[in-house]
């Protein structure tokens, strides 16, 4: 299939999983994919792209790589771009497939899951926030985003090329827990205030729903129930930010 | 001017300023305002509203408030709305006007700083972060988004409407500062770690720029400058998860 076709089919979730690929977008981000160790099938570039000595010299550092960049219009490079205002940068890369089984844990570990989180913008701050204070492992729970969607992958800036983050079911994640003894807490308003708790050297961390909070899946999972003290009539914190509190406080 | 066109026009910052009016779109949102002291001019609402029993419910208190209700079919409520999928119900309310020189502040307070924050969620979402953590302003200083955007409303959950949050030039942030005593400390990553770090009683936080990070004016005017350790190789927190961490640990 052509570069440009592809990168537009890839919007769809559907697209994405039947040819394990997604697309990143914009100057940073596509920087961040060439550090990383993703593979890249080809490069997306628009004219647009020059006019800044950035994205120039993105340009440039593309063309030494071998691989494919295809220089397409604006108007066609805007028909594969999810922005509004595109910078004229669009990967293709291969989806990393982490296995569960074949992850290795430090001594004291984090890891973090994501029970039904569907704003894209905050999984992808999450990813970036879990990246920022060590997190092992990020599990996308059912009712959770594509972790692969467009304005996740921006949000995240570089964290998804990094660190482990992968779907999983319950079933999965409870022989993971089990096999590397890590017990469950949830954030939760109406848990324990975290102030005098100390993490046990395994954790993982459940973040819910913007709106609907946890899960069942997640509560019956949960050793403890815990929460950030906020001022009364504040309904909630952010979850992105919820979960920025813990994982400072109870870092490795 | 007819709630429909007025609606529209304030979805323009000059056309907020020159009414002195903003808008709040979606169910949670008005649901707040009313119960918040901010004034309201009169309510748009369409017939899918009615469609949900939260919106039904909302539609029928609207009624009980003595306040003009205007219906008007989908498409009309389409022009004036800023969202995608619109709930159907938008409110016409007066920006609060804060005087600096009538805050009253407690002996342990904390004020927050936007320094150039671009993004309109990262800017709701710091004002609702700041409201959980008792800040008792939050002033937006030059370059910063407009507080009164439809998205920064949305994303502040009702923060706006019940705590201080006001345009504010560094002359008057410094009077501001100078009559409270109270000295900034800005967040910046090659500042000193928090962990060792206690706060005054009183305590400005500036946070910067997402990109460019803090301007020379609030450099100069900071105290202390202090990071949150997070991993190497990772640049950087969302602004807002930063303040989060920054708000909590530091708080009254």
């Amino acid at each position: 299939m052509k570069l440009l076709t592809l990168a537009r089919d890839l919007q769809r979730r559907r697209a994405r999983e039947r040819h394990g690929l997604f697309t990143v977008e914009g100057v940073r981000a596509v920087e961040e994919l060439l550090r990383s160790k993703v593979p890249i099938r080809g490069v997306l570039v628009s004219p647009g792209l020059s006019g800044a000595p950035r994205g120039s010299a993105l340009r440039a550092a593309l063309e030494t790589t071998g691989l494919p960049v295809l220089e397409v219009s604006e108007r066609e490079f805007a028909s594969a771009a999810a922005t509004d205002s595109p910078q004229g940068v669009l990967a293709i890369a291969v989806i990393p497939h982490w296995r569960l089984d074949e992850l290795v844990l430090p001594p004291r570990a984090r890891v973090l899951v994501l029970d039904g989180i569907q704003d894209p913008g905050n999984v992808g701050t999450l990813l970036r926030t879990a990246a920022a204070f060590g997190v092992s492992a990020t599990f996308a729970m059912p009712g959770t985003v594509d972790l692969w969607n467009g304005k996740v992958v921006r949000s995240a800036m570089g964290a998804l090329f990094q660190r482990p983050a992968l779907d999983c079911t319950w079933a999965a994640l409870d022989e993971f827990l089990r096999a590397h003894e890590i017990p469950v807490w949830s954030a939760d308003p109406s848990g324990e205030p975290i102030d005098a708790i100390d993490a046990p050297a395994r954790l993982a961390l459940a973040v819910g729903n913007e709106g609907a909070g946890l899960s069942p899946e997640a509560l019956a999972r949960s050793e403890r129930r815990i929460a950030i003290p906020i001022e009364p009539g504040i309904e909630s914190l952010n979850v992105a930010v919820a979960a920025g509190i813990l994982l400072h406080q109870f870092r490795p």
